[in-house]
């Protein structure tokens, strides 16, 4: 918040006054650190960090996004690496790991005790973006008949080691998941009754489902912290509302930079270098300005057409930009239905014919607004082609624009991946052939 | 989860077979029957909310979203839907009464309890999307004098009461907050040790301030719960990690439809019906419809160069798609970096700089590209007058894209609502523009 240190310090290090920065730091919390690092470049983020205390630095990297917390580990030396890597938990281990070169990376995990590798290894053996990779191992299981009064004992005693003791688990003797209970029922109840007397039916989490929809139920359904078991439905970690909200936090990075055509950065904006920002949307941009040859050859095969009348040409923007602006719409509302469980991928049919009626009407309003008005401007003829293509493009793009983001998902791809090119082209292209064809009908060419 | 049950109650309740909707419903878990109201529209949903058994209504009409609930208090009568309301916590009470007409709230709220009435009254007086609206003043406040044991008393009194009891607000004689303890903390500390040894420096949101700046903090700092004081700093409430996840996921409904020009819909996606669909496009479909007629007009300024040159029109929508996608770009990433705060509106020149570099990297590319392809399949002219084109369109696109969503934060006014129809139109029109004059430039026109 208090912005005027912040950019103070900021200046301090561009001018390289190090002393300067390095007293000011002392006066900021980690958080403000965190925010600091996040924008400068890679090489000042290192300097800033190197001027930390100790023991602030080591605070401040358990808060730093793994991709930052890599950018540390390749600038620093030895020693102080593998004492910021032993602190952290085993899954935010796995998670660093996964951004370094695999040299680095494994000497890092060879620097942990024998039994700290093996539990990183077990989460870096999940699949990426499955639940495995975010539950913490270190989570307080107690056994069914165990009074409560010495469960609550058992509770204070791994407190400080526990990632969270507000939800614990209940297993039984083979560590396989029988319940859980909160802290709170914990407590209210009376010290002679067991645990199995107060615990609620498990809900847990398998090891290989997906992160995002793990993270999306914990919200929906107001947990603090989910269970996460193995396909024995063992006992492995525990996935709290912290992690669900790191999660979704990513998943709307990337879907919001999709929708917009583009790749999420990797790094906060003013971290990533110009370079960086241009990898995440060149291809993006190629790929798109490609499907936009379609609507080349398209004007090129009505080349005649538009010499007879060139005033058609005056309209084309205005034609594909409904196309587009419809099918986005669709394909917009859709996907987020989607993505909240609102709308499978076996409800297509009900979804497209809603879809070809919302067109209909979007149409039908467009093209009687475009008849009134070009034929005030022009003359009816004009009017009708104008209105009635209009109408035809908004019902198909829209049929089409909802209809994708659910093939998508049947086949395992990224909505907006899918759906933004298929629709720009499909759309642009047919919207063009449409109005030609609607033209030369009208006018006889 | 149990999709054949699912659509088994909706196909019942569809073919009016409402015993065995109604037995089947028993078998339901309150989630699911929130699930299945939200995939059909408003008066099957009210049937189905009737066929529950009376204590199931409460639990689901707790978890119902404020339009669902307010739908359900449209078409019920009088006593249940008085004994309903009673049941929520008082600012779930504030925001149901938001979306009922003036004449329905005021009944309901004359129904409670004078005390009830002043508590939700108050809610009611915040500005909407405060955090106000949101916390709820069922907050576990201790004395910082308080000794731990008879804190832990205190909290477990309060255990059913409470909203949380993981995360306790200390307060003052005048109830003002002094410090925050989590029960974690309480719980592991020797009995004789007073609250104010254990407690941690007071955290807090003003009652005033957005409810979406409080939930990412919330989620970023990894909170459980947040006090929530008034202008005097006087506890009012508590915010908790539930309600950030609500709240961000409703301001990512807001957003993601936005940013693909819609409003976003008042219900589940199959709840909402086709009328409603219709009416959150229409407005900005003709907005955006109504800026294309810039286009319109420039393409009309250069008929003659057209006549002259027809082929130049193939390029139209190649020339617009690439200025629209590469200000979309900019745009959506500068959206989220503001949204997460990453950046702020002061860095608007530092900002456009940027893109002003990444808009001359990715325009340099594209008009590499396209002056190669265009100049193989034409000539030489016609490939300099696209690539030229783009680049110009590129590095224009991409800063006037940046800046915009900046210019919104300091306006006040919705990112998206304020950049989409901005950038399309300047873009495209400047666009065409920038081509025909390089054209008439280039080929002697």
């Amino acid at each position: 918040m208090r912005k005027s240190l912040e950019n103070s310090i900021i200046d301090a290090v561009l001018a390289e006054d190090l002393p300067n920065a390095a007293h000011q730091l002392t006066q900021s919390s980690p958080l403000d650190v965190v925010s600091i690092m996040g924008r400068v470049g890679a090489h000042h983020a290192a300097v800033i960090f190197r001027l930390l205390a100790k023991d602030r630095a080591a605070e401040v990297f358990e808060l730093l996004e793994p991709g930052i917390q890599g950018d540390i580990v390749r600038t620093l030396g030895g020693e102080d690496v593998v004492m910021l890597f032993a602190q952290l938990a085993p899954d935010d281990k796995a998670a660093l790991l996964d951004e370094l070169p695999a040299a680095v990376a494994k000497r890092l995990l060879e620097s942990l005790p024998f039994s700290d590798q093996r539990v990183t290894n077990v989460i870096l053996g999940y699949p990426t973006r499955s639940v495995g990779r975010w539950a913490n191992p270190r989570v307080v299981a107690l056994r069914p008949h165990l009074p409560v009064d010495e469960a609550l004992q058992l509770v204070r005693q791994q407190a400080s080691w526990a990632e969270t003791i507000y939800t614990i688990a209940v297993v039984s003797d083979s560590r396989q998941l029988v319940g859980v209970v909160g802290l709170r029922d914990l407590l209210c109840a009376q010290d002679s009754r067991l645990v199995e007397d107060v615990m609620s039916p498990a809900q847990f989490a398998h090891v290989t489902e997906r992160a995002e929809d793990v993270a999306r139920r914990v919200v929906a359904q107001d947990w603090l912290a989910l269970p996460v078991v193995d396909r024995e439905e063992r006992l492995v970690g525990i996935f709290t509302v912290d992690d669900a909200g790191q999660v979704l936090t990513e998943e709307e990075d990337e879907d919001s930079a999709r929708a917009g055509a583009s790749e999420p950065l990797p790094r906060p904006y003013l971290a990533t270098s110009v370079v960086n920002i241009v990898r995440s949307r060149v291809v993006w941009l190629m790929v798109l300005a490609a499907s936009a040859l379609f609507t080349v050859h398209v004007l090129e095969m009505f080349e005649t057409t538009l010499e007879q009348k060139v005033v058609l040409a005056a309209f084309i923007p205005l034609i594909i930009g409904t196309g587009g602006n419809t099918g986005t719409q669709a394909a917009t509302t859709v996907t987020r239905a989607l993505a909240l469980g609102e709308v499978r991928p076996t409800d297509v049919l009900t979804v497209m014919f809603r879809e070809v009626r919302v067109g209909f009407l979007l149409g039908a309003i467009l093209g009687a607004a475009a008849l009134l008005l070009a034929t005030l401007a022009y003359d009816v003829s004009t009017g009708v082609v104008i209105g009635s293509t209009l109408m035809a493009i908004c019902m198909l793009a829209a049929t089409v624009g909802s209809a994708m983001p659910m093939i998508a998902r049947t086949l395992r791809v990224d909505p907006a991946v899918f759906s933004t090119p298929f629709i720009t082209t499909f759309c642009d292209a047919t919207g063009l052939l449409l109005y030609f064809v609607i033209a030369r009908a009208v006018f006889g060419l």
